[in-house]
């Protein structure tokens, strides 16, 4: 598998030991891993980000990665489940693109190992964006001349390939990290950057055991190599009213790619940064806001019911997990001189 | 009525009725018409660009200004019609916002007198943004603080209003012009900003009568009162292989929106600018190219066969209208903390 270079990040542990705060907090790192083989450049930055916003790789020009990970509002959609071509909906949240870098693993299911491998799979979904194969795709693109050149340019003679259309979207996407949150800014020492309010949250997901799980720079788990996702659980407590007013049961997660019974109601624990910011919530995204999300982890995970001031302080501290969007450039898509690549969908 | 601002143009008129080259043609201002009662400003620009790019504009969330006029792909969606909430199709192609502001009267019908009129329009239509009344969509507007407080910036106090947005939005589509195209070059001067295949184009479009619609900066028509759009019928010649092919009489055009014997088949003259970046063609979109889209209306407005050099050159022409699109910001839009406003779509 691809090896990935890690972020040192020794040091600020060690800081946050000293000033008395759990290990389980990490500062996000300004850069996430860069997989040996794909190495980032400004040319293939700019051609992922292209094809990131291009609607020409969904089926009848519609849809493009950004249509529901839109970096226009924090990465997603804010919708339960996404809409793809035909007006499709899909059966689960989209999740934020934004720090997905930092994930050892991608998709609700970790079915992916790679932002390389996920990119692949929403263009030929054809709940998604539909492209009936991988030929198509290319055979598409090849007649928009800028993309070829762009391709030859980035990749070398001939680079114009669905493994490097993959490429060049990760690449992309491995600029869309959120730095500096109110709570980075905390944890490096900053006491007023955020509220007592978080404060007391941040000590309660501690005391509480989210921690457990939600640990780490991304809050999203220990840095596993590279597709050893880190899977958990959802909903472990069942017999709560929760359970069947969102209808957490339904889908069984890591199971439907796996098929294995241990891998029933497994899920890839999601990032918390930005977490204010990408309502609504869960796999198939049924509960509209962050303080019943808090109410329904806190029942189905650890068998607790909060009170209205844990759920308060609990919430304060999420608030602080949004970091800073990298100001974002607007792509000029490559042209086609009188015709349409899409024209005759 | 509203009032506009015109734009002096009498002296590039003069220089180019001296070089030999017909008045018919008239280089792009670099600032549209602007009308009295909605001054352009930095905060409403930036207003006006975050709701276009707003999909939380459609019912469900999916579908924004910019997803059928979208300015990283000509201002529009290269498609035959767009597709709306929940997978709908639309009778009509989108026509591009690239230089929309210099029409006289919007919408292939031109139904709509100014762009603040047109952009009230989609919004609510069932089937493109589809939300159900001005009031869902400021109540929805409502639930986001930083547009409350921009609208009342912009606008004043209680300036969040339907009548407001529209106003932002076009303030914004008055920015989307598109100067310098080849041909504006040579109109000011430089020989050879155009091929001799270019030349022969132009002076062909005059010889067999194509000037007499698509004339002005524009070549959409002369510059007429906001309101009155310069409407001519479509097709004229209807016994011939393309109203067939093409399905040319099945839109009745004006007609639809005045029920007038004479409005039957009338349609507002297209801007020729970026022409050959807006493939397919016509009200239907469905002609595929440009070539095909030159011998279409030869045949059908002027009953002429054009040979296969007059089609060359006439496209040659017709690619030198592609201008310069200015370079495009992009916005980060409002945002909600611990609940989407279409959260529950």
């Amino acid at each position: 598998m691809k090896a990935r270079i890690k972020t040192q990040i020794t040091g600020f542990v060690a800081g946050i030991a000293l000033s008395g705060i759990a290990v389980a907090f990490e500062p996000l790192p300004a850069q996430p891993p860069v997989p040996v083989d794909n190495p980032m450049n400004a040319e293939k930055i700019e051609l992922g980000r292209m094809l990131y916003f291009d609607p020409r790789l969904s089926v009848d020009g519609t849809v493009s990665c950004n249509s529901c990970h839109n970096v226009m509002t924090n990465g997603t959609d804010n919708r339960p489940v996404s809409v793809g071509v035909n007006g499709q909906k899909g059966g689960r949240n989209a999740p934020t693109v934004f720090n997905a870098a930092f994930l050892s693993a991608q998709f609700w299911d970790g079915r992916a190992a790679t932002l390389e491998d996920q990119a692949k799979g929403p263009i030929l979904n054809p709940i998604e964006m539909g492209m009936p194969s991988e030929k198509v795709v290319i055979d598409r693109l090849k007649k928009i001349p800028e993309y070829v050149d762009r391709f030859e340019t980035v990749f070398g003679e001939g680079g114009l390939t669905y493994d490097n259309i993959a490429k060049a979207i990760a690449a992309y996407e491995r600029t869309l990290v959120t730095p500096n949150s109110p709570f980075d800014r905390y944890l490096r020492g900053d006491e007023n950057a955020i509220s007592e309010s978080a404060k007391r949250g941040m000590k309660l997901m501690e005391k509480l055991g989210c921690t457990a799980c939600h640990n780490g720079p991304n809050l999203a788990g220990p840095d596993l190599p590279t597709g050893q996702g880190f899977f958990q659980k959802f909903p472990i407590y069942t017999d709560n009213e929760y359970v069947k007013k969102y209808d957490l049961l339904a889908d069984k997660g890591r199971y439907e790619v796996t098929k294995k019974e241990e891998d029933k109601h497994m899920w890839r624990v999601p990032t918390l940064r930005n977490v204010a910011l990408t309502a609504p919530y869960f796999h198939n995204g049924s509960v509209q806001t962050l303080d019943e999300a808090v109410r329904v982890m806190a029942k189905t995970q650890l068998n607790r019911d909060l009170s209205r001031k844990e759920v308060r302080d609990l919430v304060a501290f999420l608030e602080s997990l949004t970091g800073e969007i990298p100001p974002q450039v607007m792509p000029k898509l490559p042209q086609t001189e009188g015709f349409s690549v899409v024209g005759d969908q």
